[in-house]
């Protein structure tokens, strides 16, 4: 295998040039501002080190990656009680759909589907006022990245509140069936502003870093979460990931991984590496077209899909 | 780690004094009559041993099972383009549903489903006459396994035919679209032989390692498949192999796997192992209860899940 | 208010002219090659008199206006007991829309959608061979409309049963649950029959007087059904006669009536009238475009709406 | 035929002692402590007769009843460009379904459930404030029932409130589409209060008069709507009156109508009269069970059907 820096540019190079790069999301302005040429690879490996490629120190909207943060932090909170409110199936069905919601009375499909997402900011948020459980998000995502300069931008938080009608329609109605614990206002109040926490790629690979190690963080040594969580996490990044393009993500790639809309991949090498990679423009299911491709390059050169050599 | 056949007595001791073991399939006589204290246990590794415990040299019903081996043909006979036909997405729904047939237009989800399944058999069949698709499917698991005397159970096979109400619903459905290239009962009379086909658990772990090798039987040193097309299956197996209870396995268990509902698993462990369980009793979404402990208890004490350490 | 054969001249020539008629069915080459410019009206009163217009007296394919005769003698057979086996309610979905049997457990919404219609036509089976089937059925349309020459187009039905995929999904699909008492391709020779009825819109029109009259035929004084009877078919076909295009139907013409993929609508005017149009164009609910709009100019210059003055 | 208050009289003793009369509802405190040995009914005629029995003149909540007062105002505002933005097709599903509205993107299947409501509501605010929009909606029941003294009930309206999270994640489904044009929060604000007024039967039979009458109140003599617009409303009441128990309401009673949550129903036999009956005890599908029935009894008695003698 050639060195992983070499590997790096290497397929940014090869993709940087390609001109079909799916559509930017434009519900929200700030991320429909954002510049679809951008690019950025980062690698973080349990010896310590970092490798990046293009633009992987600029820092973008996370979105649902937040999602994997927020339900660590709810299982820290609830353990496995935490899935007698969310379920861990595949949705099936698109991101935001409501449907599923009805025929399951109220239980989301999975976490890493907004509803889900919400119940488990709903259980972060107990015992807290909004703004302390949003500093607490916050604060666990530096953390992890061992980056304290991470930051909520506050102009998506305000546009994602202005335009979450969807998120205000599955909060409700997981509240109709008891399923919330809070305000639905105070619960989105929180959600809106997890999906707006901005990092760059190199920070990215360094948060996701304890999931491909069994819950340690390498360099400092701290432990997170134990092994056996941190496997469950993965296996549910597998599975649920990426919405209605779960099955194809991991048919490709073959890792754990969470995309956002604003671009970002977070995928998981179990043993290996934290990958992070970032690309405005996204393919019909909604996840980042550049970012897949170049997973799906780094997986095979490194030999590192969970399903085989 | 003991050693492999210290830690499968083991898992089958503790296991097997369970009286919590989930309800017998009863759609078919065949089925309903099986000893429901039945329970086996087989490893294959690539160094060419096998471990048993249990029942494990006793022929069951391999039913869902038989759609690894079916879908491996397909592939070989169409290669991605079968991808136009069948889709690589989790159902979320329960494993006889049509519902997602009508969405989406006549296409399976995946291949692991009925629906999916059939189309994979219809692709099997060109070219052929129903009796020797079915033989050419027979022929396959024999190789794979590398064991002659696997059968067919003729009785199941023609019981399967009388009550198969649904997938002829299914087939005709998806005819109906133009995704049967055959007249239904033809690809149906094939279906139902595979679903027919009789092997232990020894056999059963034997006939899966090609998936655990990067696509080639170890002992005799054929290449079946390429590896990526190994990896491929594996992922699919991941995602999808569980009916609706693909999400909660990968999560349990976290190993690629397909159940079948007379109480059969086959799981892969890229890399280390296949294995296969068996016990009649099944759980709400229809797998093997004791089989699914029995390789969650398998995978965790190996150290075997794709997820992690 | 001007005579009624005025009111029907008038009625046909301000649609005869109109370019926009939809498209003609083409699902089964018979229908296909039917001219669209073709367009019939037939009136028939209690008085015993029949008015028409255009092409009144050329035979077509009835179609889904036979679920009415054959609703008539599924009830003969079992009365109200046939409600175990069917609903009542509009279906809210696609004519062929096999979705809502998985929910319902194989129980069709109402006998107007083909599902509850071969449930009916299961019904009118029992105790017969299918050809004895057809010709009781065939019977009973040459009865009521009094005219023994009406004939079932033998090419339509075999071209029903070369198409229909979606049809014998659906038998199937409720033998799955145990709604069918007789073969599926038993039940479907006699379905697909009755289908390819063809009548003339005079002969549709005296054939449905027996439900604008309480039951009787006015002319002989022989009584087809009670008049609560008729009242009940007649809300059947006021809340379900045209697929998901139902209410609108209720809204616009404010008559019962049942469409047919030919082009054929039979409507009643409860204590006034038995109408049927015919023109092959239908709109996008599957119903005859000109047939609607003349039901409609029918019934408002008539007067006849059953909502009010 | 006897005397409408014999009948009235007899409909009513014979229901009266009936100890099978459903469930209230409970899911606000006010209506769960109604009295569920409450029965009334009254008849309004076109010749200015009021005919009663029971508990005709205790007031009680209308609840969906105020449904048809409210599509009546927004087809007064709208005309009917309102139907771009709500259907006319019966539902097929439960009352608060969201799944529909998935479906179809934000456009409810029709005026009558809770979406279709919340759209016509949304109409009937356009230039006004909420107090202003409430004023409105109860000067128009106190208008067309020519009562002065019929009032909104200020604990129902806020317990509505205060359980509404269906009915917020409706709103906020449909505002994600485009199809509320007011903030949520006001739009529900009116929604809650029209649901919470109160009438006793002989107030809502009067007040139905006008849909009876061709538009006309005909004492007054007074023009509400146009006799097309009385006929069209009385089609959507038939079938989309009583969510998904619509269809056996028209094969049963025959008639319009219109019920609510809290046991009142208003029918309309166009030409003959108005009528209400009120007993809280609901059916499966949400509609009284004692009014069905008296209603059933009346319509046959009365041979009021519109579906024949």
């Amino acid at each position: 295998m050639q060195g992983l820096q070499a590997l790096l540019d290497d397929v940014w190079a090869e993709l940087q040039g390609r001109d079909e790069r799916g559509e930017v999301a434009t519900y929200i302005p700030e991320l429909a501002k954002i510049d679809r040429g951008k690019f950025g690879i980062a690698v973080a490996t349990p010896e310590g080190d970092t490798f990046c490629a293009g633009d992987a120190d600029e820092a973008f909207s996370i979105q649902s990656i937040s999602k994997v943060f927020v339900l660590t932090l709810a299982l820290g909170r609830l353990g496995d009680t935490l899935w007698q409110r969310v379920g861990r199936e595949p949705s099936g069905t698109a991101f935001n759909s409501i449907v599923q919601l009805e025929h399951e009375r109220g239980i989301p499909r999975n976490p890493f589907i907004n509803a889900g997402a919400i119940v488990a900011t709903d259980v972060v948020l107990a015992g807290h006022e909004p703004r302390e459980a949003i500093g607490e998000i916050l604060r666990f995502a530096q953390f992890v990245a061992d980056d304290d300069s991470i930051r909520i931008d506050p102009d998506v938080a305000r546009s994602e509140s202005d335009t979450g009608f969807r998120n205000r329609a599955l909060a409700n109605y997981m509240s109709a069936f008891g399923n919330l614990k809070h305000p639905v206002e105070k619960v989105l109040g929180v959600y809106f502003h997890q999906c707006a926490i901005a990092m760059s790629c190199r920070q990215l690979a360094r948060a996701g870093l304890f999931l491909a190690t069994g819950g340690c963080m390498p360099i400092t040594g701290q432990n997170v979460i134990s092994s056996r969580r941190a496997r469950r996490i993965n296996a549910l990044m597998l599975t649920c990931g990426h919405y209605d393009g779960s099955g194809d993500f991991a048919f490709r790639v073959g890792l754990p991984g969470k995309s956002g809309v604003g671009g970002g991949i977070l995928a998981i090498a179990p043993g290996k590496a934290s990958i992070a990679v970032w690309s405005p423009g996204l393919n019909a299911n909604g996840n980042s077209m550049l970012g897949s491709l170049a997973l799906e390059g780094i997986a095979q050169r490194a030999g590192w899909s969970v399903f085989g050599p």
